[in-house]
C-alpha cells in the first residue's frame, strides 16, 4: 500500500479558536500522527450557558493516541495551548513548545497534577525535532505574544508550512521580528502546503506594526491628568510593556492588576523574554501613592466579567476606585460576540465621569496578518499549494480566493475535512465526525449530548416538575401537584398559574381509566401534554415539564 | 404654588431603545402629562432569555393617567411605536402620529383588538395639536423611515424642541428632506430645551445621505452574474425602493421576501408616500422566471433567526435557494449584539459559495445625525439649554461634552431623572424608579421579579428536583428520589450522578432527626444544601434545587 500525506483539522477550521490540527504519514491505516496545537474556544450564553471553556472534540486522535507521536504548540494564546491539561491525558504524547509557550504550559500541568516532563522545550529552526517520520522545526514568526512559531514540517512527501498565527511586523517591541529572507529561503527549499493563518483576510490595508502606536500611548499617559489605567490582553506583552513603560515615562508608579497580568509578565521575565520591565508596586503599596501618580494596567479588555476592567467598573478592587477625570485605555480592539459586555463597562465608567479611550486605530494595533500580508507570505513562501485555516468558512473562503488571485491552488478543508498532500493536486478523501467538547464544571461533556440543550430550553420556556403518587391499588394517593420555575406566577385567567395547572392535571387524573394510570410513560405523557397546552393558554409559553409518577405498590 | 415644567425620561436614555419621555407641566402633584414614543426593545439570551420584548415600566405614569392628555409618536420604528399595543391599555390616552406612523399603529390595535379611533392623524407643522397646557406640532425631519418628526413642544415656559431619531439629509429619497431654514426659523422663535438624538455621537464626520448609495446599489446589482438577493430594514422605504429601482433597471422582476417587507410597502403605498415603486412578483409568480433575472429583498438584516435571510441560508425558502455564485447584498450595518447572529449567516452562504457584500460604507448610510450633524442642529436650534436622549450613558455624556464645546449648557438625565426646565437653570428634582417590563409569552412581568432570573440560573447551573413522602408518622416513606436536567451524567466517582444525589439524600434522612422531619423548612434547606454540595464534589457545579415535600399526614 502506498504512503499518505494527510492533514485533518479537528478545530480552528471553521471557526477563529479552538486550534487542533492532525498531520499524518504512512500507509493507509497505518499513518503515524504529529497533532499541531490544543486549544480551547469560549463559551457564551446564546449556545453554551454554564459551559466553562469548549475544546475540539479529540475523539478520532485520541482513538489512534498510540500512532500519536507528538503534539506541538505554535504559541501560548489559549485557543492553540488551552486544552492541554485538560485532554493530554487521552493523548500522553510528548509536547513540544518553545520556551515561553513551554512555561505557560507546564504551569497548566502543575494545576492538574499532570507529569511535567511530557513537555518538551524546543529550539527554534533550523534545530528539527523528530517525530516519527516527521521533522518540525519552530520558524519564529511575528504576533501578539512572543515566541510565536511557524512549524516547518518536513515529511517524505515534502515539506509543510503551517504558520499558526502571525502578521508581518518587523518592529514587534518584544519577541523576534518577522524575517522576510528565513521566509524566502523556505520558499527557494520547496513548499508543498502552506497551512496558513486567515483571520484578517476581510482587512484590506496592510498590517500596522506594534511599534506605531508607541508614541501616541506614551503621549496619552503623559497628558492623563488623573489616574489612569489601561488594559490589553496580559499575554501582549510587548504591549503591556508600552503601557507600562509609558506609565514610568511619565514618572508613574505601575500597578499590574489580574491574575493573568502578573503571570504573564513574571513568565516573561523567568523565561528571559521581557528584560527591563519598568518596576512595578503591589495594590497595597500603591496606597501610599498619589493617585495622579499611578498607572494601572489591567486584565479583562474584552469585558470579561470576573477581570480587573470589569471590576473597577463595578465600584472598588483592591482599594482602587476610578474617579471623575481619570482616564481608561482600552489598548484593545473587541472581539466580536463581546460588544455588549464591553459596553456595559464603557457605561459604568462614563457614570464615573471617567474619560475613557477607546480608538482601535490609534492604541491598538491587531496581531494577524491582513489581505496583502497573506499574499506577501503567499508570495515568499511559493507553496505548490495553500490551505487557508484559522478561520470561520466565510475567512477560509475569502483566503482561497486570495490565494486564487496570486496564482496559488487552494483546498477549503473544515474540520474533519481530510486531505491528501501526497500528490501534486490536494485531494479531499474523507469527512471525519468532529464537534465540540465542553467542560462544564469539571466534567467534559459532549456538545451534543443534550445536556447543555435541555438547559437551554429551561432558559428560553421555564420549568414546571408536577410530582403524583399512585398507591398501591393504582389510584391517585391525593392530588398531583407542581413546581414552577421561571414562569410568570399569574396568567390569562387571573388565578395563579400554578393553581390552574394543578387543577388541570387532576380533573385528568379523575378521569384517567386504570390502564393509563398503570402505565407511567403513558401517564407521564399525557401530564405532560395537558401542562404545556394549560400553560400556553394562560401565559403563551410551553415549558419544560417534568413529570415524576411515585408508586407505593 | 408655582407651576413647573418638568421632563422625566422611562425609557431611551440610558439605552439606545425603548423610548419612552414624559413632559409634564402645571403646579406640583398636579401638572398634566404627554408622552413622547412608547417603543420596545429587544431581548437577549443574556440577560432576558425566553422573553418576547421589552418595554420601559411605566409605572409611573400609569398611575398618573388621569392626567395624561395625549400620546404623541415621532416615527414608527419600533423602539419608539412597537409598545403602544400592549401598553395603551393602562393609560388610554390619544395618541398622535402623522399618517404613515399611524398607519402601522392602527395595525397593532387592530392585532390586540384596540379602539383603533384612539389613534389621531396628525398633521405637519406649523398646525399644532393641544393636549392639555401643551401645544404640539410634528415638524418633518429626515431619518431612515418616511415621515419621520421633531415635535415642537410648546408649553407656558417656553418652547421645546424634542428632535425624535434624525438625520442631517437634504435627500432621504422618500419622505421629506431635512429643512434647515425650518430649523433655524424655530432656532429663532426661541427655544428653551434641545431634546436630541445622542445615537452617533461618536461618529466624528458627517453623515452621508441616502442618495450617496444609489449608483453603489445600481452597479453592484447590474453586474450581478446570477441571482441576486439583498437584505435592509423592511421600514427604511427609501432604501427598499433603491434597492427595487436597481433591480427594476437591470431587468430583473423584484420579490419580497418577509412579512415586514410587505407589510411596510403596503403601507407605504396605501399612505401616499410610496409612489412608482417597481412591479413585484409573488415567491409562487416566481418559479416560472430564470433565477438570473430575479432579484430578492429579504427582512432579516440582523440576522433574525427567523425571518426570510435567515431562513435562505439554512436552505430552502418560499421555493428558493441560493447557490454558487449567487450574490446577497446586506444593505445594513450590524447593530451591537447581532454579530453573531450575522456571523452565522455569512458563514452559512460561504458554505454554499454565495458572495456576500457586506460593505456598509458604500451600501449603506446611517439614520442617525453624527457628531457635526448634531453640532449643527445645535447651531440652528440655539436652545438655551441641551438636553442628550436616545442613547446609552457614554453617548448622554459624549452629547453633552459636544454641547459644552458649541457653548450650551447640558443636563444629563438617565432613565428616572426628573428635570424641572421652567426657571434659567435645568434642575435635577428628583429620581423616579423606573426598569423595564417583559413580555413573556403573553404576560408582562417586571424585569426584577426573578422569574427570568431564575431561568437564567438554570440556564447556568441545571435544576435538581429532589422528591420525598413524609408519612403520618412523620417518617420518610420509602426513599427520596431525583430528577436531573441540563446536568452531566457522570462525575468524579464514576457512579451515576442521580445515584451519588439519592444517596447523600437518603443517608441523612435516615440520621434526621423527628423535628427536623417535621419540619418542611428546614428539611428542603438541608436538603438543597447536600445536593449542592454533593454535585459540586461530583461535577464542580452547583445545581438549583428545588425540594418536594410531600406529607401524606
Amino acid at each position: 500500500m502506498s504512503e499518505r500525506l494527510i492533514y485533518l483539522p479537528l478545530g480552528g477550521a471553521g471557526e477563529i479558536g479552538m486550534n487542533c490540527y492532525v498531520y499524518g504519514y504512512g500507509p493507509q491505516g497505518k499513518e503515524r500522527y504529529i497533532l499541531v496545537d490544543l486549544g480551547v474556544t469560549f463559551p457564551d450564553m446564546d449556545g453554551s450557558p454554564g459551559v466553562d471553556l469548549i475544546f475540539a472534540d479529540i475523539e478520532w486522535i485520541a482513538e489512534r493516541a498510540d500512532r500519536l507521536d507528538a503534539i506541538f504548540i505554535t504559541h501560548a494564546h489559549e485557543d492553540h495551548i488551552g486544552a492541554v491539561g485538560h485532554l493530554w491525558p487521552r493523548l500522553k504524547a510528548p509536547i513540544y513548545a518553545r520556551s515561553f509557550t513551554a512555561h505557560l504550559a507546564r504551569l497548566k500541568f502543575e494545576e492538574r497534577g499532570h507529569d511535567e516532563l511530557a513537555i518538551k522545550t524546543a529550539n527554534k529552526f533550523p534545530e528539527m525535532v523528530t517525530a516519527g517520520p516527521f521533522k518540525v522545526g519552530f520558524m519564529p514568526i511575528s504576533h501578539s505574544i512572543p515566541e510565536s512559531s511557524a512549524l516547518v514540517i518536513d515529511t517524505p512527501a515534502g515539506r509543510i508550512v503551517h504558520t499558526g498565527d502571525f502578521k508581518v511586523d518587523t518592529q514587534p517591541g518584544v519577541g523576534e521580528p518577522f524575517d522576510h529572507e528565513a521566509f524566502s529561503e523556505l520558499g527557494r527549499s520547496g513548499v508543498k502546503a502552506l497551512v496558513c493563518d486567515s483571520t484578517n483576510v476581510f482587512s484590506p490595508k496592510p498590517g500596522r506594526s506594534e511599534a506605531e502606536i508607541i508614541d501616541n500611548i506614551t503621549a496619552l499617559v503623559a497628558d492623563a491628568p488623573k489616574l489612569i489605567a489601561a488594559t490589553t490582553f496580559a499575554s501582549n506583552i510587548a504591549r503591556v510593556k508600552t503601557l507600562a513603560e509609558a506609565g514610568s515615562k511619565a514618572g508613574r508608579s505601575v500597578v499590574l492588576l489580574g491574575r493573568a497580568m502578573r503571570r504573564m509578565v513574571t513568565a516573561g521575565i523567568e523565561t528571559g523574554i521581557l528584560t527591563d520591565f519598568p518596576k512595578v508596586v503591589s495594590p497595597e503599596d500603591a496606597g501610599s501613592i498619589p493617585r495622579e501618580n499611578l498607572m494601572l494596567l489591567t486584565t479583562g479588555s474584552q469585558g470579561e466579567r470576573r477581570a480587573a476592567t470589569a471590576a473597577l467598573s463595578r465600584g472598588k478592587y483592591l482599594g482602587f476606585q476610578l474617579q471623575e477625570g481619570d482616564t481608561f485605555l482600552f489598548s484593545s480592539k473587541t472581539i466580536p460576540g463581546n460588544e455588549m459586555s464591553v459596553a456595559r463597562i464603557l457605561n459604568n465608567f462614563s457614570e464615573m465621569g471617567v474619560d475613557v479611550i477607546n480608538d482601535s486605530d490609534l492604541y491598538h494595533v491587531s496581531g494577524h496578518a491582513n489581505a496583502p500580508d497573506l499574499s506577501q507570505m503567499h508570495e515568499l513562501v511559493q507553496p505548490q499549494f495553500l490551505i487557508p485555516m484559522h478561520g470561520e468558512h466565510r475567512h477560509l473562503r475569502a483566503h482561497a480566493k486570495l490565494g486564487g488571485k496570486n496564482g496559488i491552488k487552494s483546498v477549503i478543508a473544515p474540520n474533519g475535512t481530510m486531505v491528501e498532500l501526497q500528490g501534486n493536486e490536494p485531494k479531499i478523501t474523507e469527512f471525519v465526525e468532529t464537534g465540540r467538547t465542553y467542560l462544564d464544571g469539571r466534567v467534559q461533556i459532549g456538545a451534543m449530548d443534550g445536556i447543555v440543550r435541555d438547559r437551554i430550553r429551561m432558559a428560553l420556556n421555564g420549568h414546571v416538575v408536577c410530582t403524583l403518587i399512585i398507591d398501591e391499588n393504582d389510584e391517585p394517593l391525593g392530588e398531583a401537584w407542581c413546581e414552577l420555575s421561571g414562569l410568570a406566577e399569574v396568567g390569562a385567567s387571573r388565578a395563579p398559574l400554578i393553581d390552574v395547572l394543578e387543577e388541570d392535571v387532576n380533573q385528568f387524573l379523575m378521569r384517567a381509566g386504570a390502564k393509563t394510570l398503570r402505565n407511567d410513560d403513558r401517564l407521564e405523557e399525557e401530564i405532560r401534554k395537558i401542562i404545556r397546552k394549560s400553560a400556553d393558554s394562560e401565559i403563551g409559553k410551553k415549558p419544560e415539564t417534568t413529570v415524576i409518577v411515585s408508586r407505593l405498590g
